[in-house]
């Protein structure tokens, strides 16, 4: 059925966690020096339940203030760790802004950011200068305009495809723009929020925000659907777009062709 | 169209607000001395707006760590008072976790509490001893075991309708026990939450929270519904049930029929 792994006698076990997070407390997954990341409590947290550093590699990088429902981490550790109840020890180490959901040990051709064929996020906005219930204030983005949900999803709809996304992504040398935008729709929920479902094979540095920005400058009658169509047509970043607080963002959903893929 | 008031010289507005906190950091909505309850943030605010001190009456005394997303406070204030932009001044003031959704100058015979005719909560669990996200970490109830969501439903049915529910009120001296249940069914959420609708003319203390606590019993399978029908016909607390933690608790909707009334 499985090919044999190439290095069979290699030692180690590779683990992928799904975790969630709450990113408000956060400067983003990614370590920096002097800032609190989740990177860096997840690391912290697994050296001192495997009594060795591990280093992490994750399937999205998220931003500060960016939340996850369903990010994926993976990392190695020596055959004989000690991994028992690691879901547990995990939680009860960490603080309560992050979760580990599941703990699995994977083949070791699993790579939780190359192996990952498409990301999924949310994008939630109330509009109309509502006041956001404080049992969402840390993941709903307020906007003083209403917003009209046909035009949101009129807008969205022509950015789906393959495209240089280099109009909706901060510049960053020799970094592709090039993206497959598979999926960008809005609705409303029973509450009256605004919800986007966004999905790509993967995402420049802020381009989810970047997106939410140019379809509400549509939404709210600023500008219009050709305008959209310039921006991607023109690949140049517009200054009277707007980019999105990081906080209406949660990484959703990674998904991966089969788990079992050989290095 | 409308009766005249009695007192139409008395000189004062009667003011009501809508409101929404995430109850996790107050004592609960009632003033109560060293404590940081709802009311004491609300009516410090309101006093230094206003110029004078201002008592507030509540629709529904959440117990603290409970949530609310339709509380209705009423107030009094002279008649020149300055309320222009009170809800704004009011959430400039307030910390985040309490926003004023809306500001109405009603009639005089308005009562927050006594002119409510229904009170609705919801109430929030994971079971399973699955992972609560925290994005939903002050609002959810984690549960260990599986519940049946039939069993939770034919439970709670089996409440529904005028009785004593001495067997589920913390024993306060005096007070009745005699509440009208008006609805108690459950849901299972897309991402597998549990939510309860619970809707009284009005529910003693702890009643929501011992309701739920007992239905749970049965959904686990540790009880039947026959034990569910004799709690209610024997009119007192068993050991053996639960009363479940606040913080699944939101207070969600208050019902007034005809928002003018006269006293």
């Amino acid at each position: 059925m499985s090919e044999p792994t190439l290095y069979p006698e290699s030692g180690f076990l590779r683990i992928r966690i799904d975790l969630a997070y709450d990113g408000t407390n956060y400067a983003g997954w990614a370590k920096q020096p002097d800032q609190r990341t989740i990177q860096e409590e997840i690391e912290t947290a697994l050296a001192k339940i495997t009594q060795s550093p591990i280093e992490t590699i994750v399937a999205g990088r998220t931003d500060a203030g960016v939340h996850a429902s369903g990010q994926v981490v993976h990392f190695d550790v020596p055959e004989n760790s000690e991994i028992k109840e690691l879901l547990f020890k995990l939680n009860r180490m960490l603080d309560d802004d992050i979760r580990v959901l599941k703990v699995t040990v994977m083949d070791k051709g699993f790579h939780a950011r190359f192996s990952a064929t498409r990301r999924y996020y949310t994008y939630k906005i109330l509009d109309g200068n509502q006041v956001v219930s404080p049992l969402h204030r840390v993941d709903v983005a307020p906007w003083y305009r209403t917003l009209n949900l046909d035009l949101l999803n009129s807008a969205s709809a022509l950015l789906i495809g393959e495209h240089d996304f280099a109009a909706f992504c901060k510049f960053r040398e020799g970094a592709s723009t090039v993206r497959n935008l598979i999926r960008f729709n809005w609705i409303r929920d029973d509450e009256g929020y605004l919800i986007a479902e966004i999905a790509a094979d993967a995402f420049c540095y802020s381009m989810v925000r970047n997106l939410v920005g140019a379809v509400v400058c549509v939404a709210e009658g600023r500008n219009n659907l050709d305008w959209i169509s310039a921006m991607l047509a023109n690949k140049e970043r517009v200054p009277d777009s707007l980019v999105f607080v990081a906080r209406g963002l949660t990484l959703s959903f990674v998904e991966y062709n089969g788990e079992m893929v050989y290095g």
